[in-house]
């Protein structure tokens, strides 16, 4: 099965528009996820918001078969969560460490990650990059024997290089060193085939709007059924707890323990619609298209004079990543946004644990639905 | 200034559908609000999510002002939440109890808030009500001096109740014996003149999508100046915090620390909008409105035989709880629905601490744009 590329820019409003290639900062969403949500949002309006969620209600709970379908979780394993920051926390907070026990990551890890380590004065530990900057297998698995690991936390795509972590590998190692491993998978669902059972995570973040082509202010919690009776989520509320006597109450079994019962309903609807879409599509014909994209705009610009490319790793997705002689990443952003392109800067502040990184980037990130000549109206703006 | 009905129902598409009394549990949204939500979100779709914000940059700036403006607060002691629960869950997790301490509250607690005093362990003292069913202010004072008292937390209108607690005269006390006070304002803002200053409150929650008519999803934190510096956010990401080294960040220094960067920003600019609406209307004209509407729904019921009218409070708000003898609510609720008539089952577990609270009450809670003829509907359907 083939992306039929003319078929999904007719089903995303936005190519008529602009050359979209910032898709792992938030993607332009098809036709049907803008109309789940404008339909939900006009039955609010029309009917009241707690009868439309009643009436919407099979289209609410989708979301969990979609999602978990779409990475080979089950349903009660789901958590609709505001944005993968959310989800991360409620996952990440919930743990309890014992003095002295320590969290593996990378170089690569995510401020905000490296933020929540520090509040929390948890031990981090850094396992250095590889020779292909993915994390160094052999120095996770030293780290790991070393002892006192309760989790390995990392990203499976960061947010500034195209690089791809060889997650199953952590996750074979986890299991065997018995950590725990939360994967920040916000870059990687909807562009990458991710198969929790297969990467041997327990807890996994991502959100709405990147990949998956989902609404802005959605994001979704993984957690593993066998894990999640021991994380106790940060905050509860009435739907997460029955609250039974004033000084007793239970806690839900499953991973809706981690959500909050007000939401954005139309966007929990929009994202299952979303990861519906994806699956139809399916995973291994979008990874292989973006794969083209990418492969080819990297060759382009790396064959142009006075631009580098900074894409690291073996397997690589579709974040481009590159800076140019004597101009400012803000600057390429500028000109390519007076043409109609999209691309954003990439800053240093997401991978504060890399000495090595570099002031600011280019990011050009690509989805199934961009096209050669967009890709082509990029290259001329440098 | 009086509310102009037949103007405020043309600008809510949803009066042509249902009659709308269900405005406790959320509210039907007017016009500017759903065009606002609608618009961004088609920016969004058209020219991506991160572009999206940028160009409406002074909309979801308008946000901080228009809240604050609402509630007498500055524009730095906003923060904009996914919802109430969670914007209550920032402050309350935030603030740190020493030992002993402890916190009062009201028979009426939300369970949600409950619950949470239990997961934190603090001691939680319940203040009797008076004999209207309002916080007993005598008792609230001789708790407070009996010491220990970190925290004073209630609700301005509980959930399932037309009483107004009196929260001005609590704030006076609060700060009298130097104990924290944290408002939810979940059921007022919007319906009741609620001004911070005036109320003496340090922390106040709130959401969208109830008497301020804005979308689901939404709500917002205040955090008084003076406070927030002691209250640390449970959960920081990199907008709340900047990370300067591995281990060093610094905390915003206004309520902006208590929000995520990712976010329904569609919602924030309709929240925006729905603050304004209210300020336009005039919230003077709007607790008279819905007083006046209230009143004679409580008024009609109390003269039906069978029907008991349960409300409390001296002063009333929008919410009218009443029940019908042989008759559940749950079938009074299905009744109403067959005749486009929203009202909605109040359970009891929203107040737990009230050994004296009803099995279940069905809730009927009018704003300014409903009519008598609504009102009489509902009537008709008992």
């Amino acid at each position: 099965m083939e992306i039929d590329v003319a078929k999904v820019r007719h089903e995303t409003p936005g190519c008529a528009r602009v050359a979209h290639l910032n898709n792992a900062g938030a993607a332009l969403p098809p036709s049907p996820v803008i109309e789940a949500v404008a339909q939900h949002l006009e039955l609010e309006a029309m009917t009241g918001g707690y009868e439309a969620a009643e009436e919407n209600q099979a289209a609410i709970e989708r979301f969990y078969d979609a999602v978990a379908g779409l990475i080979g979780a089950r349903r009660d394993e789901i958590a609709y969560v505001e944005n993968a920051t959310r989800a991360w926390d409620m996952a990440f907070y919930g743990i309890r460490f014992a003095p002295g026990e320590r969290v593996l990551t990378t170089t690569s890890e995510y401020s905000s990650n490296a933020i929540a380590y520090r509040q929390r004065g948890v031990r981090v530990d850094v396992v250095p990059d590889g020779p292909d900057g993915t994390i160094d297998l052999d120095a996770l698995d030293t780290e790991l024997r070393r002892g006192g690991v309760r989790l390995v936390s990392l990203n499976h795509v960061p947010t500034s290089n195209g690089l791809v972590n060889p997650v199953a590998d952590v996750g074979r190692l986890c299991r065997a060193a018995g950590a725990l491993f939360l994967l920040d998978a916000c870059q990687s669902v909807g562009q990458l085939p991710v198969d929790v059972g297969e990467i041997g995570c327990d807890l996994l973040s991502s959100t709405g709007r990147k990949y998956l082509r989902g609404p802005r202010g959605t994001g979704f919690l993984y957690a593993r059924r066998d894990v999640l009776s021991e994380i106790e989520p940060p905050f509860l509320d009435n739907a997460a707890a029955d609250w039974h006597a004033p000084d007793r109450y239970e806690i839900r079994p499953d991973a809706r323990r981690y959500e909050t019962w007000e939401r954005y309903v139309a966007g929990q609807i929009g994202l299952g619609v979303a990861a519906d879409y994806a699956t139809r599509l399916g995973i291994d014909a979008i990874t292989a298209r973006i794969d083209v994209l990418a492969s080819r705009l990297r060759a382009e610009l790396a064959s142009r004079p006075g631009v580098t490319v900074h894409d690291r790793g073996v397997l690589r997705a579709g974040i481009v990543t590159f800076t140019v002689d004597g101009r400012t990443p803000a600057e390429i952003v500028k000109a390519a946004r007076a043409r109609d392109v999209n691309v954003n800067v990439s800053e240093p502040r997401g991978h504060g644990y890399d000495p090595d990184a570099e002031e600011a980037v280019v990011r050009a990130s690509v989805h199934y639905y961009n096209d050669e000549e967009e890709i082509e109206r990029l290259l001329s703006v440098l």
